[in-house]
């Protein structure tokens, strides 16, 4: 199949095409100094300023305000599971967790190694359907910050509006992040893979309030301290420069096609089109419940798993690809990133309706 | 400068040509699946395939043996100088360092944070010049492991034979693995970061024998743990894919050339040139003792540093790319990875006749 498919995977997953394409002029020749990208020293003037513009787009996109640094990391988002509560737990402190999925769920399993963990909500007992509202808990005085993943890519369940409570906010927001935007100075950190909406896999990226940087235990490894990244500019060692770049140039798309302001109404239209779809007919049943239900991941189910096998094989065949649920709640799941093209979204609620009525 | 320098990186580093080219085809259209590398789900027969070729090239041309495991593990090479000591060293057990430069040092450090550490040999007082001979140190029989850094790339020494102990072996071999064969069944575990001989930065490859992987205390987080990487082939999260793919096709170049057996007898001819080049004159002094000379690295100084700061301009100048020393010992560098051609070496060597002449 030469053309581009609509790529509906979870993560890595789809990337501008421009992106693409100038990462492969790069790579085999950056800015035309006879030197491929990935062969740079991070320590070049070239890569420097790669990486000094990376960040610089982060923070404009996201509006990031001065007293935040924005670290490149590694390790994946669930490294952050482990450090977060490494770096700022010390010895048996307290910390409030909202349980809205498996990502949380492994986070919640990392903190206990590091102190006392409150699992303030739960939604396990409705197959994570739902995010709670902010009265549906409460926070102890004595947390040291609250936890909360945004956006739930496995249920498709995301915070339409995000916590307010007493409490350092703390967000996995790796299946969302510039998606929609978000008041940065509300939280203490937040952090993402960069494998959704940010780049490919291989950095993530954290972006921590500067007072909470020294409240690390002194008997952390060097390179878990948030501290010694902060202090470097994510430099202190080598670095994943192939996948900064790569998040540089997807922060340069996002920034040319309006930021995260214009995505974001692009993001809603995207959804809206999709859920109609879902709503439109029995033979669709969204697995959110509808106040929850997430804009970048759309998951459903038909009227039988024979069905669902169905229906992913079929839209594989015509290019609408990556459409199986997680193996942990099966059915199907679009995910529709920022990358993500509407005329794809127009494809598949086509092909839906023409599914539904050829097998309801 | 349109065609290509010769980049004497000491890592990030040259790559192979045609690795660059072929990574710029799949980053756009992979396979020509109409999907590009680095937005394939790591979960996707596609990229499950690629994980698995690169894992088998490696263990073809290290010829690894069975009861080893091949990780991908995230966050350099420096993120095993902690790693080693938190899964091997338990509560307060005790280790053997040499400390041969820079990267023991900081090993060390991070060893002491887990248990006893016995620096057992250091050339610290003449500037890590050298690394030791067999019977310059004894390993305690108490001692869990005997680490060393097989290849030093600051101050251009290499081991030429490896340590003989009664001991688990342990070798940081960032700037050397896959430059000379290795007996692997020597080793309880070798490291690597990719980015010299192996690929582009952003993936660490762990070699480890299987019966290490079950002494990690309890208290460890997941990611952290060894046996997590190894029960899951390296995909417990989202491994960093396009470094991987990277190595596979470093590797699959190296066993098209004769793999580390035929590389190996290049890198003597390559590194010969240039020590020759050294010795020739008394304008050049090379910075390691004759018996520890890097085949990878090679430290060498001019008479001043104005001599060398003119001799890395004018290099520069010709194409002769990143000849500068590290900043902690100065002086000028070449390292001479394996996709580094002899063609450049010898122009290198053309030019150091020439400058000698004008200048010394």
């Amino acid at each position: 199949m030469p053309e581009r498919i609509f790529n509906f995977s979870p993560g890595p997953s789809i990337l501008p095409y421009p992106v693409l394409q100038q990462a492969a002029r790069d790579i085999v020749n950056f800015n035309d100094k006879g030197i491929g990208l990935i062969e740079l020293s991070h320590r070049s003037k070239e890569f420097m300023a790669v990486a000094d513009e990376t960040e610089s787009l982060i923070r404009q996109n996201l509006h990031v305000p001065d007293n935040y640094k924005v670290l490149f990391l590694q390790g994946g988002a669930s490294s952050q599971f482990y450090m977060i509560p490494m770096n700022l737990l010390g010895n048996g402190k307290k910390a409030t967790y909202l349980n809205t999925g498996t990502w949380s769920n492994k986070a919640i399993k990392e903190a206990r190694l590091f102190g006392e963990i409150d699992v303030a909500y739960s939604s396990e007992n409705s197959k994570f359907n739902r995010v709670p509202e902010n009265n549906g808990y409460s926070v102890s005085p004595d947390s040291e910050y609250l936890y909360f993943v945004s956006n739930n890519t496995i249920y498709g369940t995301q915070y339409q509006s995000f916590p307010e409570k007493d409490s350092v906010l703390i967000s996995d927001m790796s299946s969302d992040i510039c998606s929609r935007p978000v008041d940065i100075s509300k939280f203490g950190l937040i952090f993402a893979g960069a494998q959704k909406n940010m780049g490919p896999a291989g950095v993530t990226v954290v972006i921590i309030r500067e007072d909470l940087l020294n409240n690390t235990p002194d008997n952390v490894p060097t390179m878990l301290r948030y501290s010694t990244h902060a202090d470097k500019g994510s430099m202190f060692n080598t670095p994943p420069c192939f996948a900064i770049y790569c998040v540089g140039q997807v922060m340069k798309w996002l920034k040319e096609n309006g930021g995260v302001e214009e995505i974001s109404k692009i993001n809603e239209d995207k959804a809206s089109l999709l859920y109609n779809a879902i709503d439109s007919t029995d033979f669709y049943k969204g697995h959110a419940e509808l106040q929850s239900r997430s804009r970048m991941n759309v998951s459903f189910n038909l009227p039988t798993p024979e069905h669902e096998a169905q229906f992913i094989a079929e839209a594989t065949s015509v290019g609408l690809d990556g459409l199986k649920g997680h193996r942990s709640i099966g059915g199907c799941r679009a995910s529709i990133y920022n990358a993500f093209p509407k005329e794809g979204v127009e494809k598949l609620v086509q092909f839906m309706e023409e599914f539904a009525k050829a097998n309801g």
